[in-house]
Formats: structure tokens, C-alpha cells, sequence
């Protein structure tokens, strides 16, 4: 399969063969992603950056990648594109803006609308998230990140203990990650929630119709033990607002826990942002010096993987290694002050 | 007359030498537009996008205009300007922008507004919409795109019949498409509207003096006959709230009137947006599959005239051929999937 | 001391050897800054542009800096980053965005937010205003302006009399420019405020201990006499709501005002912006065309000094002169309608 002018809506799209031709172009990326190759692959190529809703992470991201590739980028946001848009289809916006661009990365709170967008369109269409639906590429950074984890000391995920923790309900990030991880082989899915918030039946039946093993906790206490990779996602307190919570804090995912149940080499993730405020049942900040913390990593992996996604759809994946060449500004060894214990295992 | 270096406030600054030379570059520019070629002739160039007022589709078309031809972009809109700027007057305002880049464009809802802010700087000021004033960028495409209509069968524009419909009173943009298609000859100008929002007698008369014929009708069913185009613009029902509407559902644009009174050889053409929602009275999204639906052609036309135009206000039109170079990505034959039946005929 | 890498938050980091390696890189980067010549060295570069307070003026500058040398800007504004964040902590926001670019430049309401920013990574944060603190960018450039004020006529700063005017209490500008002005020698520096408006102690304290004599007045029509430079600011006359101004209107610096007073080669600066309304206590537009008022040259030396400091941080000053090539595109002579009589005695 060729992802040329594919749009790219769910990560239902993507099998295990096209996951890893996306690692290696990654790969070879990661140099520019981290400021010391540069490319100018994409160069008068424009992206139009459409966020009818907020999410700068997710923006910034995306835009950094396509600059990083050579392309520019428009952008609008919010309030500005909603208010002005007022009687005008979904179908025309996206029609007339694809007159302006040679891709579009849209984010919008209604689960349709980038379905609605994608079909008036022959311009590929990237799905920056659409309501409770799907993310694609956080899932593809998720996956890239994990990859890197795994490889870097020469083995796969294929048969590894996962604990996915925390509010599997209603994460989006989780349920695709959910159909991207299952693609591997032999693993051991631990979900691990307050049985309110469990993992829905249709996804824990798919993990084992691929032949996975499934077994459920609602104890971090016990989940955690033994598992290679920790994707944690916060509980959000305020859906119980009128009710006692279903749980106590042991969901808070903080260093006593980790140091008291966590393997010595396991692999801690979560999608971010974390509530870092006092109390919050979710990844604390306390662990940020601990090289097992791997949501920097993870975050950092998703500018590679969207220039490798971007290239890809656009058809000059296989240039790009013809493209590379250096950079000439400073760039800091390591991104940020705790860095250093992962990176001096690998290559940079 | 030379563009080089003016301001851009008023669709009365071209003759139809001047528009027929902005025409021929935005020839040489549309590969550019469809990213089949690269120029970077502007490479180093900044521009500042000043948008007092929000106008996702006007800002994100110059933007990529912009950039298509290899220079920066730097933005501001709404609410961020107009607050920080309180106390300020316009010429400060206007002056230390213009010691930021090489082209400002800019809207505003006042009309003296960029008047005011070009007799502050020597930097050329691109009018992008001055409230009830004029909008020359828009007036401009609409011009090519009506060039590029009547001449893809190698006739000229001289001597058509033209329908104009709606709300002719209010509308900038079809006061503006007035002052510019009457450089042509010999037009037969039908004016369609209810009578309280009939095209204002000024322009009837400009019509009339420059050797047209004008004719009036309050009946779309009777004035679309014949037309070689249709110029349709929404009527705003909002506009009689409290009284009763002075003129019935006759004024939507469908399938079915298109059927039953236009030529099959008929453009119709809007500006955008239109109200796509039941029962509006504007041009109906029936008609989408129908091959004389210009709109989306006329969109398009945007980004090669704009870079014409910028590329002539900043003096390196007669550079632009020799800087071309084939782009390498991948972008769709036909850019929306109702695209193929008029781009068929001529090359792309 | 090298800037290579370094976070700048405070204007203390600056020793006079430092400004006048600065000085001398944005005199080789002016022509770039006023398009006539191009540079790309920073091609491929990223900088992340996050406004958590809204700051046109300080944001576009710098944007358009960071283009001028090559590089591309992704930004964020105001509402869109504060509502998102909600409950991440700085430090997670700074590390994130940091994998995603080679430069920060924040502007954010707080005081010690930019500290904790700076502490989360090691990629260069450049402090674009930080509450009541800090605003080096803006020191910097204020001194590159004074320095070609004074270094036109072929002397230098060195025991000049500078008159500062207006509320120097509450005004983070002036602050950082009495840090970095009197690096300078011998200077007579006259603080001309309402006794309630004065400038802080510690700051009269440090121009004394090194050398430099302080004179204090209310006046201006005195304290203005004999002044080489006059450093306007505004008298914020909503803080006095409720009870008697404890000034008269005479910190209106106006026409009348200057040419009664004022030398007849003094130099008047204001950081903008002004306010330009009738009956305002600050610089009066009427000196528009007065070659003694240096605002727009002032505001314009922004540019090639962010210029300067961004290529510095990132590395590359010493690659700047071999980077540069002629631009080819129309820019006026003078930016704006009053620049001549100044810069017709110097190169541009």
C-alpha cells in the first residue's frame, strides 16, 4: 500500500508492514526533527493548519514537521474560523481551502466533520483529531515512541506486558492505540481502570481475536507489576463530581508507586498533557528524573513521525534521504535536563 | 503603468491593459497555484497580515499566495490587534509595521481605515476588505476567473450578457466586479434583484457611459435567460426581520431554475461564502456536479492572481517565468472531485 | 562570553563589550532587515513564537527577524495556549515545545514564568516580556537605536546628558535601559517624573556607583534643557483615577514643548506605543515630522538587533557576512513618508 494523496482519518488505515516503513523513514528523519540535518524536500509547498477547535500541542507539532520538510503553513483557529464560516457547508470550506494548499492537518469537535471534509476534497486530508473519535497520529507517535524504546537495546515489542492504566473509557488516545498495538504479536494487555471507567468490549475483543492475552485490574498496586511498557492516562475527577469517586488515589502514578512495583528497565508513557497539580490521579511530576519516564521521548517522536507521514502522503518519501544535509546552527546536546540517562544508550 | 511599489486600496486603479498583464502572469503563476512548479523569487520577503477583522478565507488565501512564491508570512487578526493597539493611532500603527517586511495586507471594518494607514508608509498596503468599502483582490479574481471562463473556448468576454442576482444594494463585492467588467465592450448587463436591493444608480450609470446596455428585472425565472454568466450573490433574509420579505423563495439558485432558464453553455459564479442551509436564498449546493458551477474554479483563481499581483507590487513580475522549476510532491490532477468536467477541456 | 545557547531573560547579561559585538552583527544585518539583501543561514530552523499575553508588536518583530535570517515560526497567542494548558505545568509546556523547535521566544504575565520556562530545557528561551520583570529584547534594540543616533555624527555615547520623562516607576523599559545605559561612561542622567513616579532607588543607586551623575526633576520644560537624548514614556493617567493627577499637562511632549527646550541635535525615543489621542501626557504626534523624533528608526532597529541576537544564541554570528546575497524585489527608498531627513546622512 502507498499512502500518496491517502487521507489520513483513522489509524484503522495503517498495518504492521506500513508502521515499520514509517518507523525507518522516521528514522532518518529524527536527525532534522532534532535540528542537525536539514531538508528542503517539500520546499513551496503550502499546509494549511484548520483548528476548529484548540489544541496547540497537536498544531504546533504538525507545523514544526511540515516547515522542518521545507513546506510554509497557514493557519487558523478557533473562534476565527467558526464564527466566519456561519451558513457555509463543511463541503465548500473544504473545497475552497484546498484551492490554497497541498495538504490540510484540521482538528474539529464534531466526530463527522473530518469525514464531511475528506470526501470534498481530492487535497489529502490529515485527522488532527476529531471529537471522540480517532487521533491518528498521536497514535503513530505513540507507536514510533514505543518502537524506539524497544529497539534501542535490540529486541521488539512483540511478546511484551503492556499496562494500559487509568481512564480507558473515554481516551481517545487509548483506543487507538489499542488497534495499532495489536498488530504485534504475543502481547499481554493489562488494563488496568476502576471497572467504571473499564476498556470497551469491542477493543479488548479485538486484542484477543489478534491473539492476544487480556486480563484486567483494577488495582495500579497489582496492574503495574512486571509490565515492560506503562501508558498512563489521567483520571479525570470531575466526571464524578455528585458521586462518591469510584476509586481512591492509587491511580496517582507517582515515584513511591513506580520504585515500589515498576520493573528496573520498564517504559513509562502517557500522552500528555498530565494534571502536575497536587492531588491529581495522574502521571506525577516527581518522576522526571527517572530514566524510565519516557513522555519526552514520546513527545519528541511525534515531529519525525509526522514528517514522515507528511512525506509520505505526499509522495517524496524516497527522496528524502537524497535530501538530507547539515545544519549549521547550535542545537543542545539533549532537549531538556533530564535527557541525558536515556540518550547516552543510542545513537542521536 | 507600472505597479511596482503602490498601494492596492481600490479596483479602480487597473485599466483593462493593466488587468489583461495581471492576467497573462497569473497564467504563468497557476502551475505554481496547483503545485505542479516552484518559484522562490520572493524568497526573503516578508509580509505582514494585518486582519482588524476576521477573514479566514481572504488572509489564508494571500498567505499562501505568499508563500507560493517563496516568502514569509507574519500574522495577526482580531481581537490580539485591536485591543494592544488602544490609544494608538493607525499611522503609528501602520509605521512600525511597515519596519517589519515588504508588503502589508491588511482588513479592517472601518472604510478610512487603510486609507490612514498607507498615507503612513511607503511600504505598499494591499487592501484585503475596508468594511462597506472595496475588496480589489477579490474584484481581481473574479475578473480572471471570468477571463479564464470565457476564454478556455477562444472567445473574449466583449459582448456577452451578463446576470447579476441578489442583493445588489449591499454587496462590495459585485459594486467592485461593476467598475472592472465595464472596461470591457459592449456588455448587456442584467441587474436581478427585488427592488429595494437594486444595484445603486451610480453604477447603472458608469455601466451606461462606458457603452453598455443595462437591463433590470425583479425576476430571476425571467432576467438568467440567456446569460453567458451568472454572477449570483446571497440575499440576506435577516436584512427584513421585523417586515415582510419583498420578494418570494425565487431568488435561490437550484438545480431546478438552472434547468429551466440557463444556457447549457452558462457560468455561474459566486464570491463565497455561500449559505448552503435549507431554504436560504442563494446559490444551492444541488448544483455542485453541474460543470457551468464556476465557484470553485473561481476559489482557485485567487492564488495565482494574488501572486500576480504581489509579484507586480514588488517589481519582480517580469523574473517570475525564468524562476520556475517543477515541483516534485504530489498533488491530484483535479483538486476537488467535481473538478474533471470543465478541466477536461483545457490544460492544466 | 559567548551567547551561544544561552536563555536571554534579563538584560543584566550584557557587558558593553558584549552590545557592541550585537551592535556591529545588526549593522551587517540591516540591509537584510530592510529588504535589500537575503540571508538563509538559518534555513531549516524552527522557532517557537508563544505569546501567553497578547504582544503584536514585540511578536511580529520577532517573527519577522527569524525569517528575515530563514528559519520558520510556528506560534501560539494568548487564550488558545492558557485555556489547553490547564493544569500542565510550565516545565511539561517548555519541554514539549521545546522537541519541536530550535528557539523559544515567550511573552507571559507573570514574572517568574519564564524562569521556570528556561529551567525545563536546554533550547534557547528568549524572554519577549515577562509581567512587570523584564524586556530585553526591547533593551537591546533601544540601544542599537541610541548607539546609531549618536554614532552618525562620528561620536559616541560616552558622556552624553539623557533625559528620561514620564512614569519611570512602574515602566519595565526604562528599568532595563538604565541597567544597559549605563554600561556606557560619564553620563548626566536627568529622571524627569512626578515626585509619586520617580525612578526606583536602587536603580538611581546603580547609575552612581558606576560613575555617572544623577540629576532629579518634576519639570520637563526644565528637566528636558540641554539634553542629548529625550527618552519619552507614557504618564498613565487611569492610575490617579480617583484622586487629583499629581502632575500638571506638561508631560505632554509636544511641538511647542521641544522647540522651546529642546537642543536642536537632541534625539527623542519612546518605546511605543504612544498614545496618540488628544489630551494624552505623552509624545505628541505633531512631532511627526521633526528629524529629531528617532521613534521609527528606533522601532525599525529591532529587527536587525533580533536579527543579531537570534543568529548569536543560535551559533552562527560569525557565518552571517559570507551568508549574504542581493534581494532582487521593490522596497522604497524610505519606509516611511518622514524617514528622509535623518537617514539622508547616513548609509542605508
Amino acid at each position: 500500500m502507498s499512502l500518496t494523496g491517502k487521507h489520513i482519518l483513522s489509524s484503522d488505515l495503517f498495518d504492521r508492514g506500513e508502521l515499520e516503513r514509517l518507523f525507518e523513514l522516521a528514522d532518518v528523519l529524527t536527525p532534522v526533527a532534532r535540528g542537525r540535518q536539514v531538508t528542503r524536500i517539500l520546499e513551496g509547498a503550502v499546509m494549511a493548519s484548520l483548528f476548529f477547535e484548540a489544541s496547540t500541542r497537536t498544531r504546533l507539532s504538525c507545523e514544526a514537521a511540515f516547515m522542518r520538510l521545507g513546506g510554509g503553513v497557514t493557519t487558523t483557529t478557533g473562534a476565527e474560523i467558526m464564527s466566519i464560516a456561519k451558513g457555509e457547508s463543511l463541503a465548500d470550506t473544504s473545497r475552497v481551502v484546498s484551492g490554497y494548499c497541498d495538504l490540510i492537518v484540521m482538528r474539529h469537535p464534531e466526530e463527522a466533520a473530518v469525514h464531511e471534509f475528506a470526501a470534498a476534497t481530492n487535497i489529502p486530508v490529515i485527522n488532527g483529531g476529531n471529537g471522540a473519535g480517532e487521533h491518528p497520529t498521536q497514535a503513530l507517535l505513540d507507536m514510533f515512541a514505543l518502537h524506539r524504546e524497544f529497539t534501542r537495546t535490540g529486541v521488539t515489542l512483540d511478546g511484551r506486558r503492556i499496562a494500559l492504566v487509568g481512564d480507558l473509557r473515554h481516551g481517545r488516545t487509548v483506543h487507538s492505540l489499542m488497534r495499532l498495538v495489536t498488530l504485534y504479536e504475543d502481547l499481554t494487555i493489562v488494563c488496568v481502570a476502576p471497572e467504571p471507567l473499564g476498556m470497551p468490549v469491542h477493543l479488548l475483543e479485538l486484542a484477543e481475536s489478534r491473539g492476544h492475552t487480556v486480563e484486567l485490574s483494577d488495582q495500579p498496586e497489582i496492574g503495574l507489576k512486571d509490565a515492560d511498557l506503562v501508558y498512563a492516562t489521567r483520571l479525570q475527577t470531575e466526571r464524578f463530581a455528585d458521586r462518591p469517586m469510584p476509586y481512591s488515589d492509587a491511580f496517582r502514578i507517582d515515584k513511591a508507586l513506580v520504585s515500589r512495583v515498576c520493573r528496573e528497565d520498564a517504559v513509562i508513557m502517557h500522552p500528555l498533557p498530565r494534571d502536575g497539580r497536587p492531588g491529581s490521579n495522574d502521571l506525577a511530576t516527581d518522576l522526571n528524573d527517572d530514566p524510565r519516564l519516557a513522555v519526552f521521548r514520546q513527545t519528541d517522536a511525534g515531529i519525525p513521525m509526522r514528517m514522515a507521514l507528511f512525506s509520505s502522503v505526499l509522495g517524496v518519501a524516497d527522496a528524502v534521504p537524497d535530501s538530507l544535509r547539515p545544519a549549521a546552527w547550535y542545537r543542545p546536546d539533549y532537549t531538556g535536563p533530564h535527557d541525558a540517562p536515556f540518550y547516552k544508550n543510542i545513537a542521536t
